[in-house]
């Protein structure tokens, strides 16, 4: 085994021009959320398989008993309409833990997009904002200074120095390392609090998603499980609350 | 020497069908245990060395005054009756350091397993509870579906979504990595408080491994070291129950 | 990609017997900010790009949306006027995070000097007190012996174990790896407080740099970076000085 | 540069069977301390520096200015009289950082022993004990059974189980790994405090050493040392003393 290897489950599919979106894990957990919920209301399917020696050696679980390595998986969507584009998906467990192990894992899923002649990508992340956020929006950058122009048509804040500290991990790898080898990309940043899985700002990353690929989704189960989530996150400041409360008590009687 | 070196310290032996079975250490060294006391019971033979750059640089002192460097141990045994299979049994001082470590340890160990023709091979280890076990039960996860109904036959436990993180490190790996070898495997975990060694819970899994090897083990020495540690845990208990009682003590005074 | 990737953006230019000097960050920035007022002021033009796996896997946001891959940058400039020479000018946004990384991006770094027939080089960094300053000295180390009495000569300041811990990073093992091939060195040290950015410092060490290279630079914009830090520690410490006042007050009452 | 690297300062010199001993920074600097006596004693002559990209990216500067990068350095020394053996002294500013990085060096050190016949080597170091030492032992571990008669004969002494922690580092794995290419060996551990270097340590160390190697040392420059250290470690308890004190009174008050 190599340091990250592909392992095709089916044989290679054929694409007509396709696009690559990707969505690992990360902040919220949006980008991973975002293409999940794309891959299962598209009923894409699986072709590859990529592992590598910097992902944890770790295997999780099936519910029928049997294990897993953890990996990242490769899917594919082929247009029914015209105005769509064929789709590859790229999701996962795990970015590289380090440095080079990003480097070398975004360097083997840009040499797969290579083979299908991708030309065009989607990164997909979450903005973390350390505080709620009602309505939250979606920022983006991109490779090249007239994609920008498009993106704003489509919804996506581009603001200025922000986020402050860049793009970290592989939706930024992809379009650095992508734009390289010429390829045109966009990164879409969800605003999200930060603290919890954030399907709510999952869902405002693929209403853009939507218009620029053309594709229908049904986003309900998004949103009941933000309202899910929404719950727990009010639960969780109640306790907070409490105990704030109780510690204030507290300190009246010390 | 390269990243991951084997050394065999006398010929290689010859073996039918033999199975793997690995046990090295991590929460509560319940495999290592395990392995451990089968090769004493059964008087396995050692037959290789693994070294790796990613363990500590590191030698252990003998009794005798002598040194060895850390490593991980092949021995064998060759089947005495009807229904049993010829072993191969792997114990160490550590596992790889790194996950990169981790995975070449692994490919390694299963590179020497394919030379022996391994088609089935048992890892074992513990799941930390993180509180007392009147009576530890022994989860499992498998590599194949059809595995799943047998080692329930044999008294293994399968929880849904337990463990919840998967199974981090070689037992694990071993079953993800042989996996797509087309190995077959089966992790057993022994229910283990976790903060000490514990033979208990290696003996619980060796029960298990007991009727699937149809080899009869003598557990009478874990046993007694299961009395040590129970002793050892009691006295620890002891003493944190009197600084705790002493804290509360102040605080009734405070 | 390999570990370290050099990536020229024009057709590489001809230089002649060019002097290498190099600024990325470090102790209060004073190296990436001399050298980037000096690539300011003379104009220097972009040539080349380094690309390591060793620094963090990040874009920057460029003010009009499009991203950048995290480098370190290659400047030429051509001397205009008698007794000046060609530069090459080094600056980035990261050194390398591991300490191989650090070695692997020095000796790309040489390697390119070398191809240009660099002999003489210099690497501007801070040297960092823990204290106010007020007049920042320079500190020096050199590759030869004969070089400390020219660089005294120049205003540099050497002090017998200072640093006491050498030099650490880019601007020290460019002189330790470059001196094996041949190549002479000299390290600024400007002194700084090491809490902030630190113009003031750079202003320190580019003031000896215009006397080696007989450049006549415009410090005013240093300057005025150096008043706004100035103002900002200011604040600062006034923020402190309140809490600490207030903390007093506390314990008075406490 | 490769990973590890040695650079010949001279010719090779022409040894007859000689005896590597090795001093590297550790426990109470006890190894690093007795091998640069030794080479001050006996007067060695350097002729090979090790450097790697696994030591700290760091120079050192010279009392003259200069700069040294980090490194390991070869000393060899000629018999003078009968009984005596040639000598290969290994020091340095550095242990590799990482668990690969030992394991290099060490073989790189191993591969320069090898080249010159080396069949015997003594590494030193410090065992650190937590507390005062009044008369510092020297404990001892060897790679073969024969040699530990011998040993305990020169004044050294085998503890079972001591250290308990085995030898980690440069003083462990060269016997570790040297022991594997058929090269015995032996490691001195002087008792220390462990808190500051400690030349008490080393001249017990050396003055075993004397014994085995024939030569007569001047233990003076090491006995001076020891007083001044004494001297210090008086005085940071007398600190620490009166600190402790004052906390204590600070109780009464509170």
């Amino acid at each position: 085994m190599d340091f990250v290897n592909v392992r095709y489950v089916i044989k290679k599919p054929k694409l007509k021009n396709p696009i690559l979106i990707e969505g690992l894990p990360g902040i919220g957990n949006v980008g991973k959320l975002a293409v999940e919920h794309l891959i299962d209301s598209v009923n894409a399917k699986k072709f590859a398989e990529i592992y590598s020696k910097d992902f944890p050696p770790q295997v999780f679980i099936n519910t029928d008993g049997t294990i897993t390595l953890v990996n990242n998986e490769f899917f594919y969507w082929r247009a029914k309409n015209k105005g769509q584009r064929d789709l590859i998906l790229l999701t996962g467990d795990y970015q590289g833990l380090s440095s080079q192990g990003q480097y070398e894992l975004v360097e083997k899923i840009l040499d797969i997009a290579d083979e299908f002649g991708v030309k065009e990508m989607y990164t997909l992340g979450g903005y973390g904002l350390g505080h709620d956020v009602k309505e939250p929006k979606v920022l983006c950058a991109t490779t090249d200074k007239n994609l920008v122009k498009t993106m704003k048509k489509y919804g996506a804040v581009f603001k200025k120095n922000e986020p402050g500290g860049g793009i970290v991990g592989a939706s930024g790898l992809l379009l650095g390392l992508g734009k390289m080898r010429g390829m045109q990309g966009t990164c879409f940043m969800g605003e999200t609090p930060g603290y919890l899985v954030d399907p709510k700002s999952a869902k405002a990353v693929l209403k853009i998603l939507m218009k620029i690929t053309k594709i229908d989704l049904n986003l309900a189960a998004l949103e009941k499980k933000a309202k899910e989530i929404e719950h727990i996150a009010h639960q969780l400041k109640e306790m907070e609350g409490l105990s704030k409360d109780k510690s204030e008590e507290l300190k009246y009687i010390g």
